[in-house]
C-alpha cells in the first residue's frame, strides 16, 4: 500500500534504482529532480507526471534486463524516445508505479547498405541524424516533422509518425523492413530483416509499429531507402475558395503522375499572425486570400519534364478559377522560404494566445467539408473564436487548431475545450475521419477514442494487449485504459 | 468419434448442408462430387483434400451466420478465394472436420472514388476485374501476377501476394486502406475507412492481412489506387555474368529516380526451354547468354526524359561490362513480346519434366551469393539435376525451381525433394532470407517454417492466433500446427 501521489516512497526507489544501476550502471539512472524533470512533463508543458527515476539503458541486452527486473519488482516501464509526443505518451504517472526507460543511449546507426537501400539503426538514433546518414549515401530517408531535430526513431515508430511526406512515401509503419524489439517478458524477438518480401507467417513487427510502446519496446529497426530527388518545384497557392484545395491536388497528381510529395493547406489567419508575431516572416503573395496550398513535387531524376507538367497544372487551376494568385519558387532558397512559413505557423499561433488542438483525418475529398462544418460547430459553441486549421491536406488530414476570441481569459476559452473536442470528433467520425491522424492515442485521448471505436475493435485491441502483455507492465494507460489499479 | 478420412459421415454432412443451406439458400452450397472436386484439389494437383461440401455465402451477413454456426456446430472452416495459391492455404482436410467457405459470389464493386484514389471491393472479385475497375476511372491497381484471371482479391489479401510490381508500389498488404473482417466469433469488424492517416490504437488490418484465413475471414477491402503510366520502357538484356544483374539493377533505379516497377531475373535454360515446348517463342537476341534480366520502367507523365535515363543507364552498363547483348521494345507489342517469354517459362518448365520449386528471397545483393550456393548444393545432393531459378530479382525474390536430371524417374527425382528443400532453405536462412517471399506457409511450409522460426516468434505467432480464434476454427493446420484433434 501506498500513496498514490508517491506510491514508490523514498526507501523503494533507492533500492530500486540500485538494482537497475546494477544493470544499466550510474550513467544509467537519472534521479536528480532538476535533470529529470523535463523528462517527465509532456512536451506541450500541460500535464507533469511522476516517476522516482529514469533508467537509460546502452543497449538491447540491458533493455531486456530492465524489463525483467521491472516485472520482478512490480513496476511498470514508460518507454520514451525524444518525448516530443502530441498526446502524453511517454507521460509517467504517479498511480502506475511507474519508471521511465529512456531509449537516448542507444543511438548507433547499424548497418547501411546501399545496394540493397537499407539503413539499420537504434531506437535511440535522432530523426534528423538518420535522415543525414541517408543523406551521406546520397539516399533518402524520407520521414519528416517538426520535431525532427529531437524526436527519436524509436518513438517515431513506436507511434506510427506521419509528417509532410506521407503522400507519396506513406507513414512510418511503410518505411520499415525489419524490428528489434524487448517483448513483455524480457525476451529479444529479432525481427531485424532486411527483406523486400516475406511470407512466413504473421507480420509481427506490425504489432509494435504504432502501438506506442504498448506491446514491446522497438530497440532497432532496418530502414528502407529511397533514391534522392534530383528536381524539386514548390509552389505557393492562393486559392479561389477551400474546395479548389481539393480538387488543385487531384489534377496535380495526376497531371505529374504522382510527383507530389507534400501539399499543405494553410489559413489566411495563420498568414497573419506569422507576420504579426514572427520577425522576418513575409506574405509570398501581394493580395490576401482565404486559403492557400503549398505544394511541392520531386522528380528522381533530372529534365524530367516535372517544371512543364506543374506549371500546366498550374495554369488549368487559373483557367478553371481554382487559383487566385500564386508564385513557383524560383530558387531552393525561395522555397525554404515558403516552407519556413508553413513551419512558423504553429508558434505564431502560440504566441497569439491560448490554443485548442486537433489532429483529425478524414478522407481528402471531404477536408472542405470538414473544415465548414466544423467551423459552423464551433462558432455556435463559444462565438468568435478563431480556427486556425492547416496540415497534410494530401492525406486527408487536418491540424484542425483552434484560437481563444479576442478579449476572452484563457480560464473561459479552456472551460469549453472537453464540448469543442466532442463536436470536432462528432463531425469527424460522421464523416468517415480518424479523431487522431499522425499524432496517437497516448494517454490524452483515450477516453475520447473510447467513444468511437466500436465494442467489436476495443475488444481485439484488448485481446491484443492481452495476449503480448498480459500483466500490463508496458505504458499502462496509453491507448487502452490501465488494467492495473494501485498497489 | 468418427472415421478419419471421413470424420463427417453423410448422415451428418445431410444436417449439416441443411443448416447452411437455410442460411445461404440452396444456390450456397455445393456437394456434387464432380462439382466439389476442383475446389478439393491444390493448385498444381499434388494433393486432394476432403470436404462434405462448400458453401457460398453471397454477402458478408451471410458469412458471420456461417461462421457462427460452424463454431456451434464444431466444424472448422477453410476460406476459398480463386483456390490458386501454392501452399495448401485453401485445402481442407478430412482430419480437421472442416467445410470449404467460398468467397466467390461475394463479387461486387463496392465504389470508386476517383478524388481520394480508392476502390472499395469484396473479397471475391477476380483480381483482373480490380484492375480493370480502376482502368475504367483511369486509375492503376498494381497488384499483377501470373493468376491475376482467376485468382480473388480476398485470397491475394489474406496471402499477402507478391507479383511483379512490389519493387515500386509495394506488396498486396501495402495497398490496402481498410478492411471488413469477419472473425472467428462471428462477429463483423468493419474497418473499412478509406484514410491514408489513423493511428487510433493498433492497426488491426495488419493482423489479417498475410494470416492466410487463420484469425478472420476477409469478405471486403478499400485498396489505394494510383496514377497511370503514361510512359514505359521494357528492356531484355543478356549479361555478362549473375553478378551482373543487382548491380545493374542498383544503377537503373538510381539512373531513373526510382522509375523501375519490375525488374525479372531469367536464366539461359529457361528460353532453352520455352524455345523448345512453347510455339511462337522467340529468342530477343542473337546470342545465347547464362543470364537475362527483363527490366520495365515507368512515368506517370509523357515526355519525362524516361527513355534517355534508361538508355544512359545500358550504354553505361554496355561500357562497364555489365551487358553483353540487349535491346529495347521498340514497340508495345514488342514489349508484350518480352513479358510473354516471362510469362510462359513457368509452362514451358512443366512440358519439360518433374520439378521442385521453391519460393524464397534474400536481401537483393545477395541474389547472385545464394544462386551459385544452392546450385552447388542441389548438384552435390543429385548430380545432373538442372536450377531453374528466375523470379522477382527486385525484390531478392527467386524462385529457384528445379528440373529432373534427364533420363531420371520422377519417383526417383522426387525422392530427394525433402533433402533438396531442405538444402536450398539452409542457404537462404543463411544468407538472412525467407523460405516463403510471397506464396505464404499454408500447409506445406508449416514444417520447414518451424525450422526457421525462433521459438520466440512461433510463441508470440501462437500467443496472436489464441488470442483471435482459440477454438482454432479457421483454417486449422495452416501457417501453424493445428490446435484441434480429430474428434
Amino acid at each position: 500500500m501506498s500513496d498514490l501521489n508517491h506510491p514508490i516512497d523514498a526507501g523503494e526507489a533507492d533500492q530500486l534504482a540500485a538494482r537497475f544501476e546494477a544493470i544499466v550502471g550510474p550513467k544509467g539512472v537519472m534521479r536528480d529532480p532538476a535533470e529529470l524533470a523535463p523528462h517527465l512533463v509532456e512536451s506541450r508543458g500541460k500535464v507533469t507526471g511522476w516517476a522516482p527515476f529514469m533508467v537509460s539503458p546502452a543497449d538491447t541486452q540491458e533493455v531486456a534486463a530492465c524489463v525483467r527486473l521491472a516485472a520482478k519488482s512490480d513496476i511498470a516501464l514508460v518507454p520514451q524516445g525524444g518525448n516530443t509526443g502530441r498526446v502524453g505518451g511517454a507521460l509517467a504517472l504517479a498511480q502506475d508505479r511507474a519508471i521511465l526507460l529512456n531509449l537516448g543511449r542507444m543511438n548507433k546507426i547499424r548497418a547501411l547498405d546501399p545496394l540493397d537501400n537499407t539503413l539499420t539503426v537504434e531506437a535511440g538514433c535522432i530523426l534528423a541524424n538518420v535522415q543525414a546518414a541517408a543523406a551521406e549515401a546520397d539516399l533518402l530517408f524520407p520521414l519528416s516533422l517538426g520535431a525532427e531535430g529531437s524526436c527519436q526513431i524509436g518513438g517515431n515508430l513506436a507511434s506510427n509518425a506521419g509528417g509532410i511526406h506521407v503522400l507519396r512515401y506513406g507513414n512510418a509503419r511503410d518505411l520499415v523492413l525489419g524490428l528489434e524489439v524487448v517483448l513483455a517478458d524480457g525476451t529479444v524477438w529479432d525481427g531485424l530483416g532486411a527483406l523486400r518480401k516475406d511470407n512466413t507467417g504473421y507480420d509481427l513487427k506490425q504489432l509494435f509499429l504504432g502501438s506506442e510502446g504498448t506491446l514491446g519496446i522497438i530497440t532497432a529497426a532496418c530502414l528502407k531507402l529511397f533514391s534522392r530527388p534530383q528536381e524539386s518545384i514548390s509552389a505557393f497557392l492562393g486559392l479561389t475558395d477551400l474546395a479548389a484545395s481539393v480538387k488543385l491536388l487531384a489534377q496535380a497528381r495526376k497531371d505529374s503522375g504522382d510527383s507530389v510529395v507534400a501539399c499543405e493547406l494553410i489559413p489566411r489567419i495563420a498568414i497573419d499572425m506569422s507576420l504579426k508575431h514572427m520577425p522576418g516572416a513575409v506574405d509570398p503573395l501581394a493580395e490576401p486570400h482565404d486559403w492557400y496550398l503549398l505544394m511541392e513535387a520531386t522528380a528522381g531524376r533530372p529534365n524530367s519534364g516535372l517544371s512543364e507538367a506543374f506549371e500546366a497544372t498550374l495554369a488549368a487551376g487559373f483557367e478553371d478559377g481554382l487559383i487566385a494568385d500564386g508564385t513557383i519558387a524560383a530558387s531552393e532558397a525561395q522555397a525554404a522560404a515558403f516552407w519556413h512559413l508553413r513551419e512558423i505557423l504553429v508558434e505564431a499561433q502560440v504566441k497569439e494566445g491560448a490554443s485548442i488542438k486537433h489532429d483529425v483525418s478524414v478522407p481528402t475529398s471531404r477536408v472542405p467539408e470538414f473544415i465548414t462544418q466544423a467551423n459552423e460547430a464551433v462558432e455556435e459553441v463559444m462565438p468568435g473564436i478563431r480556427p486556425y486549421p492547416f496540415g497534410h491536406i494530401g492525406d486527408g488530414n487536418v491540424h484542425y487548431n483552434l484560437s481563444v476570441p479576442l478579449g476572452m481569459s484563457p480560464e473561459a476559452f479552456f472551460a469549453g475545450e472537453d464540448e469543442i473536442h466532442h463536436r470536432v470528433h462528432d463531425i469527424t467520425h460522421a464523416l468517415g475521419g480518424s479523431i487522431s491522424a499522425e499524432h496517437g492515442i497516448g494517454r490524452f485521448k483515450v477516453g475520447e477514442n473510447a467513444r468511437f471505436k466500436s465494442p467489436i475493435e476495443l475488444a481485439l485491441m484488448h485481446k491484443v494487449k492481452d495476449a503480448l502483455d498480459p500483466a500490463g507492465l508496458l505504458n499502462p494507460g496509453v491507448i487502452l485504459p490501465a488494467a492495473r489499479v494501485d498497489k
